[in-house]
């Protein structure tokens, strides 16, 4: 299905990929989303739930898409040269020949995306404290569907937004794992305590080591809260959180990229089966 | 103490950075070594097993490197001009104002790092089949480290080479966790098996569960091997280890990134606290 009303001027074109450009260069919250890359760009065309305007392709790209995934995405795909790839990413973007312009997805609330199905419900949901990095996001995101995760958790500030670098890191799970971005994460901590979840930070310095915390979490529902690399989580969030624990190094000077230690918490916390 | 007599003069230096360009641009194994960034610099200068040639800051970096490091790393900083930084760096690398010009480091053979040192010892050991992208293979080597591994072997060929990128992404760990290349990972593999180390291969498709493999190997020598996302393991290595384990999914459509595998299998064969 094509949709040649939505489709911008040339003119139109020009003046949105410069504010994209201008938008990524400041390093801000780009306000047109361009994905790229061909697993990211595959899955957002499969998501019914995901708003797509444009899809640019090379005439090799097209090919590796396949037909199944361009059908599902209801737009012509504009050739590209491949020496004047057409999108406005970053020049140092791999797009592998292939961008879509797509609006972010919206979820339902918290309430509703890790409420409880029945009594024996025991859910696991990541919150992230001030993690910016979207290679770090887009693994974290990835590792939570692995791990069946009901949800991801970012404040809306000091947080890693929604753009073709974390899709392309999340390789198509950005589409179907919810990644909730709230006003406040202690806002956020409340409501899944209200609802029944044990808050667990991960925190170097804990007494408490991760797999004990994870027997004792092993059938109630919980939410494990993760800060930034070097700073860890905040004071405000620790105090919020009903156990602090830690992963047992064998080496304390060293340290886990922060979506290694979601990956590890999320194992860890995962039923045996 | 200054090394006046290894210190090149302009003309060279131009040459040189000339052909580590040509080096990083071809994709290459670079033949000329330079580290970035304050964490990789800072652990480089602390290691006294790196042979290190020329130490470019600009006067901020500097300061944040700190005396003791820059008097451990032996070389008289070569002061820059923060906006003409003078290192033959790819143009992307977030070098935070500091290059170190140094060599790989060469470490024992497999036989010594990997021997068993009592009749008790039940050390891990990663093994990387054609796992090429140096920031997954950094973080691996971090959680390695953190998880008190012995040794991250990779093959010479089809493998991340020890690079800038990788020793950035490492934070360190590249200083002290040794990252042997031996000529083929099957040899490895043989190598480690003579020595008394059960070889499991990570695969997604394997009956048996990591968390069973790893109750089976909690108190003899493991070495994991691991493949590249999406290929996986080659046939020939997977027929070379002792049993094949799988990192149970909730989703069997997602995906682990590989130094989130590694992360979690290295947890999951942890000794237990």
């Amino acid at each position: 299905m094509r949709k040649p009303d939505r489709r911008p001027t040339a003119a139109s074109r020009r003046g949105s990929q410069d504010k994209a450009r201008r938008d990524w260069r400041a390093g801000g919250e780009p306000t047109e989303l361009w994905f790229f890359g061909l697993h990211a760009v595959r899955a957002a065309l499969e998501n019914p739930a995901r708003v797509r305007h444009r899809l640019l392709a090379t005439p090799n790209a097209v090919q590796r898409l396949g037909e199944a995934a361009i059908a599902a995405g209801g737009l012509e795909p504009e050739i590209q040269d491949p020496r004047r790839f057409g999108a406005p990413l970053d020049p140092n973007s791999v797009h592998q020949g292939v961008a879509l312009h797509c609006d972010p997805l919206e979820w339902p609330p918290i309430e509703e995306v890790c409420g409880l199905r029945d009594r024996r419900d025991a859910p696991r949901v990541l919150l992230l404290d001030q993690v910016t990095d979207p290679h770090n996001v887009g693994a974290i995101l990835r590792s939570a569907e692995v791990f069946g995760a009901r949800a991801v958790i970012a404040p809306r500030r000091k947080a890693a937004p929604e753009t073709g670098a974390l899709a392309k890191s999340a390789s198509g799970a950005l589409e179907r794992m919810p990644y909730l971005r709230l006003s406040s994460l202690g806002g956020a901590i409340e409501k899944l305590q209200e609802i029944g979840y044990a808050a667990i930070g991960l925190d170097g310095e804990a007494p408490l080591d991760l797999r004990t915390a994870a027997e004792t979490t092993a059938s109630t529902p919980a939410a494990l809260a993760l800060g930034a690399e070097g700073a860890g989580l905040r004071d405000s969030t620790k105090e919020r959180c009903d156990a602090l624990a830690k992963i047992s190094a064998a080496d304390a000077f060293a340290s886990l990229n922060v979506s290694n230690a979601a990956a590890v918490a999320l194992f860890a916390l995962s039923p045996r089966s």
